[in-house]
């Protein structure tokens, strides 16, 4: 069994390309539900649905959110009612939405709706949320204090960034299965994912950091940044932010206590030196994931250092 | 001002005419909501969105309900999720169920929610619920108890029933406004809807039925039904099953205690005598409204009864 730590985008991508070099049903996929917000009243969890989705082969990789070819016309109608519409919520995702929150209402946890959902796309992955209790990612900017999809998508990442929290990180307990599925995993990887946004909460979450340090399985990180510049998204500000040098160097710093192989791009050779200081063995490569054969070789090269 | 009593489809029908022959802001609609129902945890209220979509110009007058070229995307995606489908909800449908929803669960009233919506959709008359609390127009068949709903869509009015009743119908209070605008109108129109499950509930939420046999507003009402037969729908079965003559008298006789004039189709003319023995003005004309010109003209015949 391997266990694996996500986001959205970069992991979706990583994992998809272990989905077809291993069988998905020895993936735990332990997902960050940081990200997740009501929004008309529906609880949406992005990180979720895009490996759900994802695995499902129905996502749509162009925009890299959302399901393949899917239609507004809520969106729409919802724009005619004043409602917010700056979250592109498409049709057939919001029948995700309706039914996760209708199912968490009757009383389901996250996990057991991730689970159901998961099941009835076809997905033999075990997606599970790093909680079933509520945390929320805050971006505090200097124009005030965000949610991460209001700074994500809404401000399209651009307001300056002074600092972020998990609200109800403290409190949350790890949803069943994630401590389990890393402490009996043989490998732990850690995807590409955002280090401050899409890491650092399921890290975060009482008891999950912990069982990565003591588990005897190997743990194997993918950096999601080249050079200066995280291949997707905001993590090189969002590091900056938070003190941590941008770069594959810092986020090998950041995983230090827990991390035993590190995989940077072959541009950031030079950082090795650096890397296998902190004790990480590091091994260069590309890390970039354009194509499907790129995401398949990456997810190769991953399972070729969990066989040693 | 004009009150009307509406349910969904032959409602809005005359109320579309009517929108057309008087200024709409002077209309105060009182729709009923014992179809309401929660489906996928959304609350949909049917006869308050076939009005206002009727009026909105956006109705799907083809099929009766819904808007017009709406698409089913997120029904397909329900359907892969396991959920029922029977209640062919569509996409820029989802978003008014949606918005009403999360306003409902914020705290405001159906009748506050149903004043936003209209207003946002642009439509000028006011609609009101007939009441704000909940009432469920239960369907007893043979095999068991269902919801309007059920019996209309999901079994296509087949089972023979044995009886109706309208769920917590005792205790729910008039809306705001019900009452006032019957009061206050010099005219009251009951629109050719259901006599069981449109008209009935509002005639049994307390204090309507009062309210109409007091006015001083002359009550006009338009028969839904010609010879045996509903224009549309099960009223005729559903009227055989109260014990009530399902023929435009029978309908008659259970208005008789408030309503002044009884518009009946030409074909129905033997029942004149019949009807005005109930102390009731009867005029025939032809009740049938398959075009917008028929709309008006009915609505034009009943504006010129409410002028004498």
């Amino acid at each position: 069994m391997l266990a694996v730590l996500t986001g959205g985008t970069g992991g979706a991508k990583l994992i998809q390309g272990l989905s077809h070099e291993v069988d998905p049903a020895e993936l735990t996929l332990i997902c960050n539900t940081g990200d997740d917000f009501v929004l008309h009243g529906l609880y949406v969890s992005p990180d979720i649905d895009t490996i759900m989705y994802s695995l499902a082969g129905i996502s749509d990789e162009a925009k890299g959110w959302g399901v393949r070819g899917d239609t507004f016309a809520a969106l729409e109608q919802f724009g005619k009612y004043g409602c917010e519409t700056w979250f592109k919520l498409g049709d057939k995702d919001l029948a995700t939405h309706i039914t996760r929150t209708r199912l968490l209402r009757d009383g389901f946890t996250l996990a057991d709706v991730t689970d159901q959902l998961r099941r009835r796309l076809g997905v033999r992955a075990t997606i599970v949320p790093m909680s079933n209790d509520r945390v929320e990612t805050r971006v505090q900017t200097f124009k005030g204090e965000i949610s991460f999809q209001e700074y994500f998508v809404k401000e399209r990442w651009q307001p300056d960034v002074r600092g972020i929290y998990y609200a109800g990180i403290e409190s949350c307990r790890p949803a069943p299965g994630t401590i389990e599925a890393i402490e009996r995993a043989f490998a732990v990887i850690i995807c590409p994912s955002n280090p401050v946004t899409s890491i650092g909460p399921i890290l975060a979450t009482p008891g999950i950091r912990k069982a990565l340090v003591e588990t005897e399985a190997s743990v194997i990180g993918v950096s999601p940044i080249i050079g200066q510049s995280a291949i997707s998204g905001p993590a090189h500000n969002l590091m900056a932010a938070m003190g941590t040098e941008p770069s594959a160097a810092g986020i090998a710093g950041s995983y230090a206590d827990f991390v035993d192989v590190f995989l940077i791009d072959r541009q950031d050779e030079s950082l090795k030196t650096e890397i296998e200081a902190l004790g990480i063995t590091v091994m260069a490569t590309s890390i970039r994931m354009n194509s499907l054969s790129d995401k398949r070789r990456l997810a190769r090269e991953v399972m070729a250092l969990v066989a040693k």
